[in-house]
Order: structure tokens, then C-alpha cells, then sequence
């Protein structure tokens, strides 16, 4: 059987009692360091062209980010004509760090600092293997050979450097697969690069240590940088930065973590672009920031860029659901979830700190609309219906209303299994309430009101000119409207909800009246809009009368059948 | 500026400081509870029909899961329909419960309970949201207000199971948005839903904590599901449940640490498929403990299928950067990754334990083949090169041919700026390497050994038949014709390299022989296959030193035009 959990031995924990991380929080932004340009690159089908890399460059810079890997110029001509276009075209900011990484092997790291003549602020990032699985695998080397590469490398990047005096170098060392290294081995590799390097005495010194391929739980990962935070020598000197995977899909989870062990920067690309299942994602790490009051130093607001220059060179479509900028994840299907996103943006006023039900950030913040939110199908209650309907049309519906439409537009959708679009729920909507049932539309009253209540005479008619008057007597027009349809039809109209709402001056219809009545069995609900409140309520009771009407002149029609 | 930070607040971390969980490990499986059916149907554009849910149903039934959470049947007429077809068409194993979800309001529970009459073994969850938002903003309810809702609920539940006695109940309750209420409030609720179920009475309880929304680091989720561990009333006779969404990016992370602060019940979807960023995904979860030796006990083998399925319902295609089961996590580009893993694969035997550079599981697990782990671009060294002559075309090449190659590729690679295939590299091989050069096929050798070493006599010749016959003296047959050679062409050909391998035994050529000499300033390399390792090696240097006549002819020509 190939399915067999057994060939794999779990990663040991670290046995750190005294660990700190978990009470810790994330209270600024770390220094964030992009490499798309790098590792992004290296897991492209087609790697990014000169003119590619120039674009993305830009919009890093846009965004904000202030450390940017712009390639493995030792290793790709592209990569080293791009060094030498940002150089010589001047398209570095002075705040700007590029990076460049380079193999830990003298002629690479020559032709490294060959790329980088110029440059103003630049990191030279050098990086050999520390694992067993490397040491014993790959390269056949013991830890003290493992150690000696590493030394050896400094000690090439420092005398490079020194003759190139002109730019404010950095030097950066990763320990690659740290995650999966001997955290003692890989500080004792640390210590010895840092004594060639001596940040003590000014040089700037990056020590990244990447989590290759995610190997644990992210805690394990926080453990191992703690460790490092702890117990490195110079540890108040040198940045220590972390470049996490996302093999078990905590990636972010691993970066967060060891920030609040005692990172200071974090390696990663934007949306996660990187080999197998990606590097950790810069977007929502940072995102994750704001959403926590916190600023991200970064500017997401320019999502729809990021997110469209991502997808042309990776040639790969963002995943609908992907925190922060996929399509779907301002969206709402379920009723009890509309309901409560509906109830809280009605409170929410700009300035307020945001408190909305099922979005925790406002999408305003990425150049998206609240209009996403719902979608209505066989799954949404009666609030997302009545959303819908007040975004797309301004209608405001009482509740028992609202319960009424949501229950057809369910069965719409059900019967239809798939999306009911705001215009389906209008059409619903206007014909089994809007609609005034022919014979039935409201002429003109008089009303008279006396001590003894309301006298009103009301004049029906239909769409050819035909007229009838009605008259009765109540407390109010409704009331005399009911008395007169009683004794006209012989019922007994009980109107079990009432609700009106006046709209807003600008609309030819100033009133919005909506009307349940019973009479014997029946139920029928209408709503009417009119120019004044009293008009809307009359023609609603003559609207749900006319379908109470009618149904009663169907339901005999059949027996006769 | 609507990008600001300051309109959002940090969530509170939890002050614990005896947490246990950053200590623990996972050393079992949890019992996953699979919600695809319900929480995964809410998100979908168009939800299951019946027929889909019997389908997916049977497929999380095959792969192991135990409890399934089928659907809400009390608010939609399909997720009735298809709880009643499970239990009337006996669908249901004996090991399996089918978990539905209810509102907590009676006649939804009371329906709740219709749709499950027959069941053996059924889950009812009902759940209330009571997080600070939910009570202030949504419901309008004070603490009181919101556990009343609770306990009531319980209380109907609890009646209703009574009436039902033939199944084998288990109660569920959710305080929905656990992660964002406060913690006691939340331990005060679950422990009067206790009160009215009396799990220490023989009553099977599940406590649900859900992060309906991820609002903070996944730390401080595993501290609140630490302190509902430590503190709930029962809890030893209570199963307690995460139930994780990914709005932070982290909610496997979360879901991981929950387990290790003592959750023992974990709900998720195959590939988390959930509402705006998914929920808490069973596919990498799960994957997750197999890769550190865990029996997952759910088989993952079927990734095809399950990949499949959830494609068809969800209408969105699984990112190829998805954990364990997008097409590009067992892919690597970049030169000393292919490298890495190729000497790694090289060393492993079945029955080995797996350490394997990059590649954090074997791929032939999940279905999936070593030949997707190498694509060739121009990112990529030697090690890719040689990978891919092996795998497609079972050439084996020495470590400086192979660099030899990996130049000549990434020349071409970077030409073009996509993708090599291993037809191309195989059309360079043979183009640059393979090809006898028209003039120089060795036709036949006569060898004489003596004491003073090797006569060779060496026929040479061309396509249409006319030979040449050179003769050398040397220490072996190689240096004999080189003998030759310079005696011949005034040459002083210098042998810089040299390899053989004799091939498997089922092929015509049983010898491949690898060379490479300088003459003068000219290098030139030259692969040859033949039936014996002596006629193999002598090809090689003849097309060697046939590729420098060839330059050598060029150069002159080129001089005088």
C-alpha cells in the first residue's frame, strides 16, 4: 500500500519551557523584504523578461516596500542585465535596499558584486544548506564543512565588498533549511559568519532563517527563532529575518509567529507566488496587520494592481477565496450571515472603529464594494432578499414582508438550484405585490371625518375608464376602505399587518404602504406606492382586496371544472 | 483616505501565562468532522442537489470520515429531502453519524428532528452567536439574554430527542463566533447548555468553538480553546470541536493548535471550500499528521477524486499552489533544488524513512509521479538538465557534461524565455554531443598489446564508404588513437575528461562513453554509444576531435572572407 504514514518521522518539538513568543504580540510592522523578483521568479513556467521585471519592481516600490530581491544575477543573465538596468537607469530610490543572493562559491559571488556596481544601498545574500538531509545527502559534507562553507563565503562577500566601497552594502546570510537544522548547529554557523562580518562594528548584517520547506506546526517554527533571538552573539546588532513556505499551509501562520519571537523582517511575495505550494504570502501578512488597527507600512489599497500584475506573470488566476483579494470573500451567501452584515453596516457611521459581523475589514479599504456582499440562493433568508432589494432599488420592506418574499424567492431558487439575481426578486416582487390587480386601481377619495370616525366615498376604477364608488364608514380611511369593501363583497377583512413608509421627495411616489389582510381563509399581502400616505394605504387594501377577489373568483372556476 | 488602519482595533491577546499548548504535540489523529455538506454548501453559487450531496456524501464516507454534517434541513426543502434519502434508503453506515445544523428557535429544531426520524446514529447542533457584535449589533440581547437563547434551545433539543428514542443522539452546541466573545462569557454559556444536557449522565455532547471569523493570531485561538479545556464543567465526558475559517490565512494553523491545547474534534471541508476565505481545510489537515507519521486515518490516496468532486461543485479550480494537492507542489524549477531532490531520490529505497530535499511527502502517494518534480527554464542548473535526460530518455551523464548541457540549455532557455522541454534538451544532446561527425564513424579496430603498450590500427570513415586507416601507439586503445590523431593533423590533443558507462544489457548499445580534449585552445566534447565500451570510447574521441577539425576548417574560411 503506497498510502502509508509510517515511511515519515514526525519533526521533534523543542523543549524550550521558558518560551516567550506566545505572550508576546505584534504591535508594529516588521521590516518586510519582497522577493518576488527572486524566488517569485524562479517558480515561473516563463520567467519574468527585463521589461517584466521592471513593472513589478515599480510597483513594489509604489506599494512601499523598502527591501526588494531583484534576482540570482550570478545564475541568470536576465537577472544580472536587470542589476545593471535598475543601476545605470537610476531606478532605485535612495531608500531602497535591492538584494541580490548568490551561491555560497567565490567566482558567483565575484560575478554577484560585478552586477551590483553602483548600486547605492545593496544587500548581498549568500546562503549554503545546513540540514542533515543536505549535509548527508546532498552535499557529503559534516557539520564542520557545512560551517566552513559558510565562513568561507563571508569572508569572500567582506572582501568583495571592501573594493567596492561606494555603496552601503548589507550582507545577508541564510542558513537554508534552517527549519530543518539542529537549531545549536545552525546559531554555531551563525556565530561564525557573524565574526568574519563583525555587525558589532557597523557592518549591517541580515541573518535570515528560512523555513525551505515547512517542516512542523508554525510553534515549532517560533521555538527555533526564539532560540536564535536568544542565543546568537551581537543578537542587538543584526536583523534577523524569516522566509517561510507554505508546505503545510501555515506559512503565514510560521511568519507571524516568529515575529513575536523576535524577527525584525520578513521575506515573502506577494499573494504567495513561489516554488510548490508558494512562499509566504506579503498581502496577508500585511493585511492581517491592518486589520488589527496596526499599519502594515504598505499600500493595499492598490489590490486590484497587485492582483492583476501577479496573475500576468504568473500566469495563474487568483483563488476566489484567497484572504483579502479573491473574488468571493466579501461575499455572503447563507441568510443569518446577510442579516447580521445588513444590521451592522446600517450602524456603522466613517470614523467608527469597525465592528461588522462576518467582514472583518471594510472591502472599501481594497477598492471593493459593499454590493459584493450578497448573492441570494436557496441558502439565503429573508435578509438577504431585502438587502438586495434596498441596494439595487432603494425598497425598504417591513419584516413580516420580507419573510413573505424571502420564502417565493426560496422557492425560485430551489426549483432553480442556482443564484437568484436582484432583478429575479424585483420581478417576484412587483408582481405578487407591487402589481395592482386590473379593476382595482384607486380613483380618488373623499373623506370625511366626523365625531363618530371617518365617512369616505372611493372611487375605483380599471384601465378603461370604468368606475365604481364605494362607500363606508371607520376610525380612519383604511378603516371606512374595509367597512365599504365588507359590505360591498360581503367579507370580513381583517388586515393583519400594516406598515408605511414615506420616501424620499424626490421620487414621484412619496409613499410606500404595505398590507396584509385576511378574509375567511385567504391571506393576501400587496404594497402600493402613491403620492401621499393615505392614497398608498387605500390603493394597498384595494391591491391585497383585488387578489383576495380574484382568487375566490378562481377557486369556484375550478370546483366548476 | 479610506486605506487607514486606525479605524480598526487589535484584538485582545489572552493573559495565560501557564499555557500548556506551546509544549504539545499532536500524536493522533482528531476525529475530523466533515462540514462540506452543510457550511461548504452555504458558499456555492449553485448548492448541491440531492444527488450531488449523495455523491460527495458517499465519497467522505469512503475515505473515512465518520461525522458528516449533512445539511440544514429545517431551512432548506433539499437538505430535508436528502436526509430523509440517506436514512429511507439506508445510506448511512453503522460507524457513521450524520450531524445537521439548526437555529435555535423551536419549530426549526422541531422540524430539525422530523427530518432525522429513522436515523441510528445523528448529530444535532444547534448553535447562537455570542460575541460582543453579535449581542449589541444583531440581536440586541444582553449576556443573559444571549445564554437564555441557549439554554432554551438546549432544552428543546433535549425534548425533542426524548420523543425520538430509537436513535442514538448526540448533541452539538456552537457559540457561534467563539474566537470573538469573551472567553468566561463563552464558558458560562457552554457550561448551562451542559446543565440541561448532562453529558456526565450518558449524553453524547459536542462542544463546537468556531472562529467563524479568524480574528487574531492562531495562538491566541489555542489559548481560548486552552482555557474552555481547563475550565468547562464536565469536561471529561464532553467532546470539544474547532471549527476554523481562514480569513487570516491561518486557519489550519489555528485548528493544529487548537488540538494541541486540547481540542479533540476538528470541522472542516475537503479543500476548504467554505464562505469568503473557506473554512479550515481536511485535505491539508489531515496531510499535515500523515507527513509527520500520523495515521491521518482518512485515505488521501483518492486526492484525484476528491480534487474532482470538489471541483465540480464548488465550479472553481483548485490553485495549483494548494497543499498536497494543486499540480504544482511536487514541481520544482529552480537548478539546486531539481539537484537536491535528484540525489535524495537516487538514495531512497521503499521502506526507507522519507528524507527527501523539498519534497516534504512522496508524491506516489497521492497518485502523483517523481516526473513531475523537474521542469527545465532557464533558472534551472545542471541537476535539472541530467534529471530530465534521465527520466525521458534514461541517459545518465557525467557531473561536467552535465554542466557542460545545463549551459548550452540555459542559453537556449533564456533565448526564449520559456519552458525547455526534455525533447529539446534531448534534440542539444544529440545535436551538440551524440552526432558523429560526417567523416569520423569508426569502422573497425585491430589492437595489439604488447609490452610497451597498445598498436592500434583504426578505420575510419564516412557514409558513403570511403575509409581512412590510422595508426598509434598508446598506453590503452584511447591512447593509441590519440596517437594517432596528432600524428595525422600535427594535434596535440589532451584528453580533459573522460567516462564510460556500460548500459542495461536489453539494448543494442551496451557502452556509452563521454569525453572531452583540448586541442590547442579548442575544447570539444563528444558522447558515443556502441555495442563495446572500447569501440564507445574510441567514437567518442573520434567525434571529438572531429568537432575541432570541423572548427578548425570554419576558422580559417571565416579568416579569409
Amino acid at each position: 500500500m503506497s498510502f502509508d504514514h509510517r515511511k515519515y518521522a514526525p519533526f521533534p518539538t523543542i523543549d524550550k519551557p521558558d518560551r516567550q513568543w506566545p505572550s508576546k504580540r505584534i504591535e508594529k510592522a516588521p521590516l518586510w523584504a519582497a522577493v518576488d523578483l527572486r524566488d517569485g521568479n524562479q517558480a515561473l513556467i516563463k520567467p519574468m523578461s527585463v521589461a517584466q521585471k521592471k513593472r513589478f519592481f515599480k510597483l513594489l516600490v509604489e506599494l512601499g516596500y523598502k527591501e526588494i530581491e531583484v534576482g540570482f544575477p550570478s545564475a541568470s543573465q536576465i537577472d544580472y542585465d536587470f542589476c545593471r538596468a535598475l543601476i545605470e537607469e537610476d531606478l532605485v530610490p535612495d531608500d531602497v535596499h535591492i538584494q541580490v543572493l548568490s551561491q555560497a562559491r567565490q567566482e558567483l559571488i565575484e560575478r554577484t558584486f560585478e552586477s551590483l556596481k553602483g548600486a547605492k544601498k545593496a544587500v548581498v545574500h549568500i546562503y549554503n544548506a545546513t540540514s542533515p538531509t543536505f549535509r548527508e545527502q546532498v552535499f557529503n559534507v559534516d557539520k564542520e564543512g557545512c560551517k566552513a562553507i559558510a565562513v568561507k563565503s563571508a569572508e569572500w562577500v567582506r572582501d568583495a565588498a571592501a573594493k567596492q566601497p561606494d555603496t552601503e552594502w548589507s550582507f545577508q546570510y541564510s542558513p537554508e533549511t534552517f527549519s530543518a537544522t539542529e537549531t545549536d548547529f545552525a546559531i554555531e554557523v551563525i556565530d561564525a559568519v557573524n565574526e568574519v562580518w563583525r555587525p558589532d562594528q557597523g557592518q549591517r548584517v541580515i541573518i535570515n532563517l528560512p523555513a525551505t520547506v515547512e517542516v512542523s506546526t508554525p510553534n515549532v517554527f517560533a521555538d527555533q527563532v526564539e532560540l536564535v533571538h536568544e542565543n546568537i552573539r551581537y543578537r542587538e546588532h543584526v536583523l534577523i529575518s524569516v522566509h517561510t513556505h507554505d508546505d503545510r499551509g501555515c506559512g503565514v501562520a510560521a511568519a507571524e509567529l516568529a515575529v513575536m519571537a523576535g524577527a525584525d523582517r520578513v521575506e515573502g511575495t506577494l499573494l504567495g507566488n513561489g516554488e510548490r505550494t508558494g512562499n509566504m504570502d506579503l498581502v496577508t501578512a500585511g493585511m492581517n496587520l491592518y486589520a488589527q488597527g496596526i499599519d502594515p507600512e504598505i499600500d493595499f489599497s492598490r489590490m486590484k494592481e497587485i492582483r492583476a500584475l501577479v496573475e500576468e506573470i504568473t500566469e495563474i488566476d487568483t483563488h476566489p477565496r484567497h484572504p483579502y483579494a479573491g473574488d468571493l470573500v466579501f461575499t455572503a451567501f447563507s441568510g443569518s450571515h446577510q442579516d447580521a452584515i445588513r444590521k451592522c453596516l446600517a450602524r456603522y457611521t466613517p470614523g467608527d472603529i469597525w465592528r461588522v459581523a462576518y467582514l472583518p475589514i471594510d472591502p472599501h479599504d481594497l477598492g471593493r464594494r459593499y454590493e459584493e456582499v450578497v448573492r441570494i440562493n436557496s441558502q439565503s433568508g429573508k435578509g438577504g432578499v431585502a438587502h438586495v432589494l434596498e441596494r439595487d432599488f432603494g425598497i425598504s420592506l417591513p419584516r413580516w414582508l420580507q419573510q413573505e418574499l424571502a420564502m417565493v424567492v426560496q422557492q425560485d431558487a430551489e426549483e432553480d438550484g442556482g443564484e437568484i439575481t436582484g432583478e429575479r426578486i424585483h420581478r417576484r416582487f412587483n408582481g405578487d405585490y407591487l402589481n395592482v390587480p386590473a379593476g382595482w386601481t384607486l380613483r380618488s377619495y373623499d373623506l370625511h371625518r366626523a365625531d363618530d370616525g371617518v365617512r369616505a366615498r372611493i372611487s375605483v376604477g380599471d384601465e378603461e375608464g370604468a368606475t365604481v364608488d364605494v362607500e363606508g364608514r371607520g376610525e380612519g380611511a383604511m378603516g371606512a376602505l374595509v367597512d365599504a369593501l365588507n359590505r360591498r363583497h360581503g367579507w370580513q377583512i381583517r388586515v393583519e399587518a400594516f406598515d408605511e413608509y414615506s420616501l424620499g421627495d424626490n421620487t414621484e411616489a412619496n409613499a410606500m404602504a404595505c398590507v396584509r389582510v385576511q378574509v375567511g381563509e385567504q391571506v393576501q399581502s400587496a404594497v402600493a406606492l402613491a403620492a401621499d400616505t393615505t392614497a398608498a394605504a387605500l390603493q394597498a387594501i384595494l391591491s391585497a382586496a383585488g387578489r383576495v377577489a380574484a382568487s375566490e373568483a378562481e377557486q369556484p372556476a375550478r370546483a366548476r371544472a
